[in-house]
């Protein structure tokens, strides 16, 4: 008998059937979110038929009264009869993380789970039984060009870079302050991206320079659709794994690791520790896996993300010290935020 | 504020977040069952290792074991360390549901959700805008022809009634002690297709006879593939819509209406109230929504199932009562089982 799934889940699996339906709740919130749902409601100041909300969108009226009902059904929305009809609102955790505009959006997150990983773990049978990527089925792009992939069109990239930034604009804070890192006067986010942990950074400590180091091509999208006014941090392109990178008392790797195999992977810290000055380091992010196997899921279930998608996997805190070691590095500190992504800061 | 959202929810948005993940979730289950995972530790009589299991189903040994510690943090298998190599074994509840041969097993269930449904729900946002079934766009099929584009293939066919059949081993007892219906003498399960819910209705009324009446090529899959040695029910070919349907005093119409527009429902329930003498009629099985649209959610996903694979929806009760009374039928009686499926007896 499982220790945690009870008797009643014997006699009927309602927990079971919760697990084979949660694509479709998945689904639901992606396809709300892509039509525009949440920002309308967002917008609107007083509850709306789903009449007006299909106008609005431009939608069916029998396939949007479905989709707000069971967006009822799950609790990211409300509704009340006034007269006979059906009014739909939004909830406080609907306008604040699933509308388009505020202040902590996950819309973007959202748009790339929906559009490209969904479709990938179509796949995820043929993942575990080649034990690699699968864009060339799902994409038609070559498995050993991760990034290519990833980059595959303007559009492709400017939806990568609207994950990452909504992932951090979510989990930035608590990863830059997992530690203090207020003695590093000249920091370098190598991947850096749209630049959304580096701000984070920035605004944490305010003395300390922050760099984001990016391709070229991901630098110049940065600077055209996520750049902000009066900046506080910088921009510079170059390719960590083939050229030059620059000096740094501390060198930021966010999500990086987790997308390679371990040769590339010490290769790189390699490099890195190489540039580092005693008492100079890497602040690793990752979402890390427990030491025992048992999770966290969402860490599991990234790893198995990894697997469909890149070269890498999700390892757990041990791993990561190994690796740190094996390059040199010896002063290991770890920190779990208990949130998505957890933290180490390596020195030299 | 949410009614059920909680500020914490606020704070940092766990539960969203989770079901942002629900569609991996699936996956890893789907993935499994479709791998052997769960039949070869059944098989087993001792806990085995990711290398084991790899080795046994042809897959990556990587990617095998990031499958199943992802379905230890679901609480699926369970895991133990033994000389420092990870063992993992079933649980009760993977046994009896998720093995192939097991008594009730939905493997079946969960080959069809995995590789019909879940591509299909990858055009959920067309299905709200447009109104209708995505066949033409997920499968190349007309979207007019519901049931030309399920029983596209002889192996879609057999997918499809592996799915109607694990469905009422499931459910099925439930739904035919809904109501004592053993006074009807000769029962005809209109759409009946493997006969699983044809066999729990003999099996439970054993001095009725009990008869699957489906579609030529239906019955001749059902024979071919479902048949059962000294069976206890009796198949008879042809098509409810275009063709005569046979006499009856208990006429079953499960997961039927739900497939068509109302206009082509009217038809059906006036053809076969016009088939019943006084005191006949029919036993309407289906999930059934709550009266204010607020629930239950697995039978709103159902609903937003059937907008993007047929041309049907789920309705609440009082939809079905309307349509009864339509037709003619007075008498009618509602029972909710608390499961997934919900049952009318409607006598004329």
């Amino acid at each position: 008998m499982a220790e945690h799934m009870s008797q009643s889940e014997l006699d009927y699996p309602f927990k079971l059937l919760e697990y084979f339906n949660g694509f479709r709740v998945s689904k639901v919130i992606f396809s709300a979110c892509e039509l525009g749902v949440f920002d309308l409601l967002l917008r609107s100041q007083e509850p709306l038929s789903a009449q007006h909300v299909a106008q609005e969108l431009g939608t069916s009226l029998d396939g949007m009264e479905r989709l707000l009902d069971a967006l009822v059904g799950i609790e990211i929305l409300e509704v009340e009869k006034t007269d006979g009809t059906a009014l739909y609102s939004s909830t406080d955790v609907a306008n604040l993380y699933l509308a388009k505009g505020s202040a902590k959006s996950l819309h973007d997150m959202i748009i790339y789970q929906s559009q490209t990983i969904y479709p990938l773990w179509n796949n995820m049978v043929d993942a575990v039984r080649e034990g690699k990527n699968q864009n060339e089925k799902t994409f038609g792009l070559p498995a050993e060009e991760v990034f290519q992939a990833i980059y595959r069109s303007e559009e492709e990239m400017l939806k990568f870079m609207g994950l990452m930034n909504s992932s951090w604009v979510l989990d930035g804070h608590d990863i830059v302050t997992a530690f203090n890192l207020s003695g590093f006067q000249n920091i370098v986010d190598l991947g850096g991206c749209t630049g959304a942990l580096a701000r984070e950074m920035a605004k944490a400590y305010p003395s300390s320079t922050v760099t984001v180091f990016d391709l070229q091509q991901v630098v110049e999208t940065a600077q055209k659709h996520f750049s902000q006014e009066n900046d506080i941090i910088v921009f510079q392109s170059g390719d960590f794994f083939t050229g030059e990178i620059p000096t740094a008392d501390l060198y930021v790797l966010a999500r990086i690791i987790h997308d390679w195999p371990e040769e590339k992977c010490l290769t790189l810290l390699k490099k890195i520790y190489d540039m580092c000055a005693p008492g100079s380091g890497i602040l690793l992010v990752e979402a890390m896996l427990f030491e025992n196997r048992r999770g966290p899921v969402m860490t599991q279930l990234f790893s198995l993300n990894m697997l469909v998608q890149t070269e890498g996997r999700e390892r757990p805190p041990s791993e990561y010290t190994r690796m740190f070691n094996k390059t040199g590095f010896q002063n290991i500190q770890v920190c779990r935020t208990g949130k998505s992504y957890d933290a180490i800061l390596a020195i030299r």
